[in-house]
């Protein structure tokens, strides 16, 4: 391959080193953005007279037939440096010399950067598509099993009844978080970086708003140095895919925690499990497990970048070339791992049996117990002493609060009446927490129905922001016929 | 110290295991916080007729008293389990038995992440003040020196000819999007978590919309589970510092290495060196290598809060115990980076006769010229090799382009004309960069007034959020007199 | 505080630079270890010719002084740079101008690697101690419960049956690899650096040998540059700290999940469970959550130093300086850690009867009876196969495996014989695995007493290191009488 | 494709999850060791019985059939869910039902750790060798240009003069411990896990002795449960390469900064360059950069697995599958990046003529003037004083020391005397520092002869245990004969 820098350079490059800096492996991906990137930048040198309109025209052609050849695994790429000099080369065997003229007034420094841009544009558009699916599917089971009472947890010990809509719920505000931090990194990432070209800004006359328009970025950026060297958006991205994950992974623990033969309390689809390959009674959570692990490869993405981004001198460095890999892994494990998990949740069921078992054990109601105290006048540190002391009681008595007489209770207190009993029942102590945060069947309900208007909103603003992202089609379509 | 749990647990919690579960060497540091959070807490309480006015008086004196005997010292801290449990005993030996009613309808699970959030909001304001003064350094500097001419370097290679303030302007546009991300942290953290108890809401009729309204939150928050295990709003705020570091380091980086003997190009003051206990010739760049190290701390608090997160069951686990010296920690070296960084800064010297030789050497003008025999007609392609050849030449013959006569200029190109001097001059080189993103000296300066009109917009929108924040003495001179 | 390099920089040093360079808050946990080594070093500059007798006396009473007045507070360290200027200062207040002759010869570079060295050699042997104890603690609580049988799980789904000390010996192996681990980490950082004094060696006539004998170092190191440049043994110490932490940290999750109230399998004593503060009947897990959470903490720390030696260019760079508080995070939290874990563990009470319920449900003799199959002729797959198939037919009738009568399990396979029955009792099931590697009790027993052994052949080892490591006393007790 | 648990799953498992779970495209990596070490269990079945000689004979000739086919990429691998079940399959296909018994006794549980622990020990042998080829290389470019004298650099500011030897061997010492803790990863794997099975251990009579022989393990395992789900092996082979990717990033780093033509000290040959594709006159250090950039993907990578396995329950978890692609990309970007440096480093040449000019300036003699003065009697601090004063003095005015005549200097100290102008010249600076350590060209010639010697003392133990591993001829020439 003939290298564009070869009148510099007089030594050929080393066959290993040519391995060694290749990227073609990794950001052939990049392929439709580049070809993309190049349609758009051809126009513009065509607006200001650099490519004339016969040249043009011929290689606007070749760009749309290498673009089906490489879809068609027509071209062997795994000799090539980059995505880049791919296209030069393959289009340079199609119209000749005039190929040459595709890197005036651009270098891979700002070319690179558009392609990225590109990608996340249309990679969060995918995401946010999947994160709102699953919380509309958190909506559909939350009314599935609307007030089912299960255990919350704390400390992972029982604590109070929960109705499981409530539970559920707390997931669909970590995703809420979610979904606007990518609409945020889909605004960080709008600005077209062409015109910087290798760190100083283009000297051709480029008409960068030409190119914004027909490329639907939001807006220009500000300073070439920055452009060719900032990798802002990608981190930016990568970490809203870390804490989608990581929100992921918190909801697998308690799933696979859950869906333990002790826990019992969901019903995991045997669709989404698998056996063992020695123990034949096995039903082995094994997706979720795996979103679980994968967890940590997107965060251990975030720490790759941030390492490599740490204290490196300002413009482009060739570091950079590993950004790719990176993004391309985060985006990968974070966009499977939400559409298989709301699959998944669609269809888990709730073990009503063993939840009622579980429900009767573990003194869930004691914290209303001492309510109940306060209300009657007690101090709440006396309170909690009193119905600490009665659970204490009932354990080593292998008794339930509801099964001591009221005589009883009142050997712990004088303030327990008759009342203490339907005060103490989970519906009630459900019911109880009327705050707006609370697990009160009317307040979720409330919650629930305020959810699914804010998708309503989100799905909106996924339709605008749909139709600022540019396709293939709508942009060779935009190619003012001769 | 006496638990509140006492009831239920028997035993005494051994000693070692006292110290090991104690935070309050950590948590010391939002002592303002909760006790602000619990004058609110206990007006609420007033307000629905739990406290009584006559203890509401004696509650918030106590409280204000406890204030003071911790900012003088005066409170022997170290025994205590934690800053919940100071406040509550301390208050107790005040104002009796009534001190057990603050606790009433709230837990520590919600109380914590109140005092975190309160502390979040302060400190998100105190980063803001100084990257927006970082911002405005910037500004300064870039203007003191407007249009000195230095190198650019891509690979840490001299690049092309570019303007000192176009490159500082590289860091103006990074920090403003660090501006536009500590302003998003400042609203994630802004819902009051009061109310959510310890995990499934109070079931007292706590009056939520009151407390927001005293602690000046923007609005409560949504689901009580969510509220009490959810950290989102501390991952923001350090992945926030995080990329601030990660910005610093790289400017870090450029100064240590512009101002090696080597290079030259700039002068840091001798008040931001030190000298060596050994070598008595140095004069070291410590303030902006301690800097750089810092960024690795700070990222790797970020790592800290994501790891710990990481497949955490929902809801209060105390692993969430450690977060806040990963706060505190990502919190303090950005803060006092951002700031010492700004001083170096505004003292920092171009050094104009080391640039100037610097500008001489190096072939920065190798892409004009290139782009000069584009103009004159030539590929790109072409060109870029017949000026890679010129370069080679002069290398070889140990010569500078501009000392080459125009015959054997156009032994490479005949293209090559008496023009190209003009045109390969270092002024010339940065001017004809005039895309708006690029070097020219009039856009830059256009750069440089957008970026003041920016910065004004910033200050207004700090100022608004600083009134959304509330101070001890507004939120005691709100309490009703009786 | 005036600076050893005045001379060379006339500008004084900002006050707010002071402050931000200064360490002192954080190294003043050196000072020991930074006396010590100056005692050498003065006694080598004597041996030499350079400090005189009765300089050396008076320096050496002034330093025992400056060690005994920071032990007991009376000295103000806050003005100071850091431990290096403090030591010093105070001897010149005490001894004069004979202070100035502690730098001869060295550098804080080599200086400061001398006391992180010390440090961590004592370090090393706390950390050993408390782990050998760990192991001790595991042996003894699996022989106390030796052949209670659990379930082993595989994805948190009851797999086969297991003797408790089977699994407890699984840590053991853990621990065992991290000793070794820290054993190396004693050797990796028992090289002196004193001599290597800035970067390209002392100009004086050290006596090397000399030093590492009375400092008690295993060699002298081989390269300047690399002494003051490398932090390798630092990392390689965290690295080892990182490790045990996640072996504790898996050790806390399968504690926490066992002790909940669903499974039941672990009682965690009282002493070592903190109650809620709002919530009277919880028990909760605090310190095995506490020590999961502070894994993360170590784990941060450990990518806090890699990402700071990152690309820092060789020989000493002031990012160093924030090695020191990242090493005794790493140190302090995994110290605590395992001494606290050992207590715990020591405490842990089996839980007979949910054992003994959770056992008889959840088909553990699943492999066992599918073994049986194979013993009898069936393929393993086709074995697999039908267990399978009774698993499922006995959950979808709510049976128990040893409930099916033998005709009815013939219905599955001809091969089941009566002699199935006994096969698949948990004994049996446990005793089945006879390879050296498995639950079988006596297999077990066989490696219990290995285990002892190991152990005390790990004291011994540890005994022999502690004699390498220099203290103060036996320092002192070195010094030629006059 | 028919999963063996289908006898307890009765759902077919949903497609999607299918390809969620799949991990063929990442362990068909293994598919040699996968081979082997069936190879080997099939033989030992045979041993104890339970595979008949007719169908050992039937399995081996299929298996060989297996890697030739899959070598030759004539199987499809993308449909199978892992590397062990396309073996299994495939032999199915071949042999028929026989195949089934290849799982006899074993699970995929240990499986995955013997095929994970033969991949490390080869790559382990890999590794060595590159490394000790580096040292070779560092040693030889050390000889070359042994005594070239350069400055070294703290902060990177110029500090003392060096020899390039001395500095090269910086590096030998960094890469010296990182080969000892390659071999030490290579013992941490060498014990077979074959035996455990899932979980427990297996209930077959196996031979484990006679698979560690024919596996050539060092001993077999000791406790099934560890052993399923520990991953420490890999996890300290990825450490192992962290720090190694680290010391590499820091020669990078030196590299870099050194070629720039500020710097000019080394040059790097063509070959290793990479022009621009904009400017013509670039010469960019890419193989340096992207090895740098390579360090920050490596050290993620072990922050992916210490996430992943931090507070996994203990045992297998299928997380764990995640494992494999972080320890390939850990393993190949650091063998590729030991690979490159080497030819790269072998190709470098010291630019004298800019190293001359670099050590004139600089006052690289200031501390051995200060060192003068002390061995004249001066107290160092006072000599240092003195010092910086003059280079203060030669700053100012545009000098150099040597330039200053004795009397000049005899005003800063009366004890400056003529002998002063031999002892500042870069040879005598040099040779002063007569240490072992430090840079004197007699120590560090022994330096490099011991060196050399360690060298080969390494070789051999590498040769040593390259006879520890077991290749694919070997193991099937152990077969039997009929």
């Amino acid at each position: 391959m003939k290298k564009i820098w070869e009148g510099r350079i007089a030594k050929k490059t080393d066959s290993k080193v040519e391995k060694f800096t290749s990227s073609i492996n990794i950001d052939i991906s990049l392929y439709l953005y580049d070809i993309m990137g190049t349609i758009a930048h051809v126009m513009g040198l065509s607006k200001i007279g650099i490519v004339e309109k016969v040249e043009l025209e011929s290689i606007l052609k070749g760009l749309k037939e290498i673009k089906e050849e490489i879809e068609q695994r027509a071209i062997e790429t795994s000799g090539y440096e980059d995505i880049h000099s791919l296209v030069e080369t393959e289009l340079e065997k199609k119209v000749g010399n005039v190929a040459g003229k595709i890197h005036t007034g651009r270098s891979r420094n700002d070319q690179i950067v558009l392609d990225e841009k590109l990608y996340i544009k249309d990679a969060t558009i995918d995401i946010l598509k999947k994160i709102l699916f699953l919380e509309k599917s958190i909506i559909g089971v939350a009314e599935k099993y609307f007030d089912t009472i299960i255990p919350a947890f704390t400390h992972l010990q029982k604590a109070q009844p929960v109705i499981w809509s409530h539970y559920l719920l707390s997931y669909f505000e970590k995703f809420k978080r979610d979904i606007l931090r990518f609409f945020e990194c889909f605004e960080n990432c709008d600005y077209l970086p062409l015109g910087s070209a290798a760190c100083t800004g283009s000297s051709y006359n480029i008409d960068r708003n030409f190119l914004k328009e027909i490329l639907k970025f939001k807006d220009v950026s500000s300073n070439s140095m920055d452009d060719v060297g900032s990798r802002d958006f990608i981190i930016d991205f990568i970490y809203s895919c870390s804490i989608t994950m990581l929100h992921l992974s918190q909801f697998c623990e308690d799933l696979i925690i859950y869906s333990t033969q002790e826990f019992s309390l969901v019903d995991i689809d045997e669709s989404f499990c698998t056996g063992s390959s020695i123990m034949p009674q096995k039903k082995n959570p094994d997706v979720l497990e795996l979103i679980r692990g994968k967890a940590s490869v997107v965060i251990g993405n975030l720490t790759q970048l941030l390492v490599l981004v740490k204290a490196l001198p300002s413009t482009y460095n060739r570091d950079l070339q590993e950004d790719k890999k990176i993004l391309f892994s985060a985006y990968n494990e974070t966009s499977e791992s939400i559409e298989i998990f709301s699959d998944l949740l669609l269809n888990l069921k709730l073990n009503q049996m063993a939840i009622d078992e579980d429900l009767a054990d573990g003194f869930l109601e004691a914290t209303d117990m001492a309510d109940y105290l306060v209300k009657k006048g007690e101090s709440f540190r006396k309170a909690h002493h009193v119905v600490g002391s009665v659970v204490r009681y009932c354990i080593e008595n292998n008794l339930r609060i509801k099964d001591l007489a009221l005589e009883k209770l009142k050997e712990f207190s004088p303030r327990f009446e008759k009342d203490i009993y339907s005060c103490i029942d989970p519906k009630a102590c459900v019911d109880s927490k009327k705050v707006d945060c609370g697990t009160n069947r009317e307040m979720v309900r409330t919650r629930i129905e305020s959810g699914k208007k804010l998708l309503g909103d989100f799905e909106m603003r996924l339709e605008k922001i749909k139709k600022r992202v540019i396709s293939f089609e709508e942009l060779i379509s935009n190619i003012p016929v001769t």
